[in-house]
């Protein structure tokens, strides 16, 4: 009997180190992060010799943080208790259904991550475990039993070179003949084409949205806005490079993106008319749907700014960025169906959205605004998404 | 110019934690790995208060280790070094070109891993840090400046339910009306639909060997071969669960294969006949690609054994495993093009396809029989894969 066990236990695949050899042998060991039916979550670690385990995520009350740059509010953190056989407990306040993020802080070794839980995403330089807790919003960013769209990681010929992208094309999308209106949806400075996919839980809120008939069925397309890359970290010919601040506020995806629409249209059963395009984006990802929308008045009839970073741009680094006014009012005149911008209250950006918004209003160009709690975090742009998705091609 | 810089920082995404925040501050912050021009390996590791930091990995000579079930080769383990500000550090002897994984233990703790690195990849429930020592196996399993295909998450009815699949398709095929052969290639025990992609390292090693000419353009369709599952974790309606031994080898794979192999020749432009169809895979899949071929003997010219678990079944549990021998027999009557099976000396599977071969050999089927060094592990399943892909569609 031992030895039919160890045959099996061995057909497990990948059993490279000792620790997950003992995973396998000890069952699913501790259950970490485990969520209660009161909505509050029981995060364990075993960790026998340390003195001290924290936990920190954006569950937890953010706190002020100064130093030498400045200041900025910070994830809270919470101090795990020692139990038996060396595993360390803490449970939170009931939580919001949300999805969050949580590291532990183990002795003073920040960035340790939850051997219990396999569920991991990266956003720019870090891989952080998270966890949802159900409800409206972690339903709505939850695989669930609805049909599914396909996600495809694509080579798309733009500024003379291949660049990947990330496409959702809709359930139905194989089996079927029909042309799909199309949004484009761009990520954040330190951001690739994956940020949407994996923090931005495109996939799961677009099945879900279109199930529940909130959304029209429609293509995705998520580009690489930082135009020196060629796609996200380790899927080109450029090594295994860790992403920093990349991005590109210089005008160079801005001109090329015509050619990327051309190359979807070309590709996909797309409905190739201004009326069943939209263009969003996070940060520097509205940054550029404000610049490319303004720069391809025909282009697109849903404008989305998220968070977004409304600078005018430095027009001595490109003509891109000459001229703000002029073409703002060109693309106003071709009237746009949707010019919708969200911002939290304390996002770092919300002066630099005043005026902006100001600008609109003085000029009686229509915009749609919406206001929520919380500052500059993905928390904030799967709600924004969330919202904007189901008035678009209606 | 503070205000800048804490702007342009501050647009970087997702800062949730203090310590992404830190981590922008610090720049790139520690190396690690480090892979060295001699291709020794430099691991870094901040923990100012620990006692004791290894680094433990496949890159290590393998280990003996006996515990109360057997006893089993593991990876072996490295002390680093303390040294200035709290940071450890190890250098390794230099390694052959590969892929390898590896996780710090600190102070008694496993699976601790690397902040500094963010490639990680999942094997059955664990995450794991890799890096990748330049050379020709390196090469083969980096993306590289070629052409590269799509990798798609698709879902497909069979055995009454959408179930995800990921499929490669080569480049070119978008814009080409071109059918193609297609390769079927299956996970082992714990696995799932996206363990040849991370682990298996598919999309970099069927780009480089198209590119070079020495495989043929090919679709690549990889199943989920646990059949109470729709999909790997977290990606279907099943809730966020931790995957440990799941496996099917009760006959249900098997039974619904043929559907899946029909919806693929409906949905995308296959060549749709034996000699333009193979199957592979290791393990369990290796189980169910001798199976699924046998009780099909026109559907598949290519069968490739990786490690495979040899069993013929058991026949009380399904009518696919009745009549071995017979099955057999009509499948190498049907003459397929190549039968081929790896394993590693060391592999606990070894004797068991000893027998098999024997098998083969007093029926005068012909097979091709490889044997390598190591045992039941993904580095060999890698190998196997760039063994075998170059024998196909020729």
């Amino acid at each position: 009997m031992k030895r039919l066990f160890l045959i099996v236990a061995m057909l497990c695949v990948g059993v490279v180190s000792l620790s997950a050899q003992q995973n396998l042998w000890q069952g699913e060991g501790l259950k970490s992060p485990e969520v209660n039916a009161d909505g509050s979550v029981t995060f364990r670690f075993f960790a026998p010799s340390a003195e001290s385990v924290k936990v920190t995520g954006d569950f937890l009350p953010e706190v002020k943080l100064r130093w030498e740059h400045g200041e900025a509010m910070v994830a809270g953190e919470a101090e795990l208790e020692r139990g038996e056989n060396g595993v360390w407990e803490f449970r939170s306040e009931p939580l919001k259904s949300e999805l969050y993020f949580y590291s532990f802080i183990v002795d003073g070794m920040r960035d340790v991550r939850d051997p219990s839980n396999i569920y991991m995403m990266r956003d720019v330089g870090s891989q952080m475990n998270y966890f949802i807790v159900p409800g409206e919003r972690g339903n709505l960013y939850s695989a669930r039993n609805v049909k599914h769209g396909t996600l495809s990681r694509v080579w798309c010929p733009a500024g003379g070179v291949e660049r990947r992208m990330v496409v959702y094309t809709p359930a139905g999308y194989e089996s079927s003949s029909e042309r799909y209106p199309v949004l484009y949806l761009l990520h954040g400075m330190g951001g690739d084409e994956e940020a949407w996919v994996a923090t931005g839980r495109v996939t799961e809120i677009m099945d879900n949205l279109i199930a529940e008939g909130k959304a029209e069925p429609m293509i995705v397309v998520m580009t690489n806005g930082c135009t020196k890359h060629r796609s996200a970290p380790g899927f080109s010919g450029e090594g295994m490079w860790r992403p920093y601040m990349s991005g590109s506020m210089d005008g160079s995806f801005e001109k090329m993106f015509p050619s990327i629409v051309e190359w979807v249209d070309k590709t996909y059963r797309t409905v190739s008319r201004k009326s069943s395009r939209a263009i969003a984006g996070l940060s520097m990802g509205g940054f550029h749907s404000m610049q490319i929308s303004k720069e391809n008045p025909q282009m697109f009839d849903y404008v989305g700014l998220f968070s977004a970073a409304v600078f005018r741009g430095d027009s001595s680094v490109s003509a891109v960025y000459d001229d703000f006014e002029r073409k703002l009012k060109k693309q106003f005149a071709a009237k746009p169906k949707l010019y919708w911008i969200a911002i939290g209250k304390t996002d770092f950006l919300y002066e630099e959205n005043v005026r902006f918004r100001e600008l609109l209003y003085e000029n009686e160009y229509p915009y749609i605004y919406v206001e929520s709690e919380g500052g500059h975090i993905w928390r904030n742009w799967r709600v924004y998404l969330s919202q904007f998705v189901p008035l678009l091609f209606k």
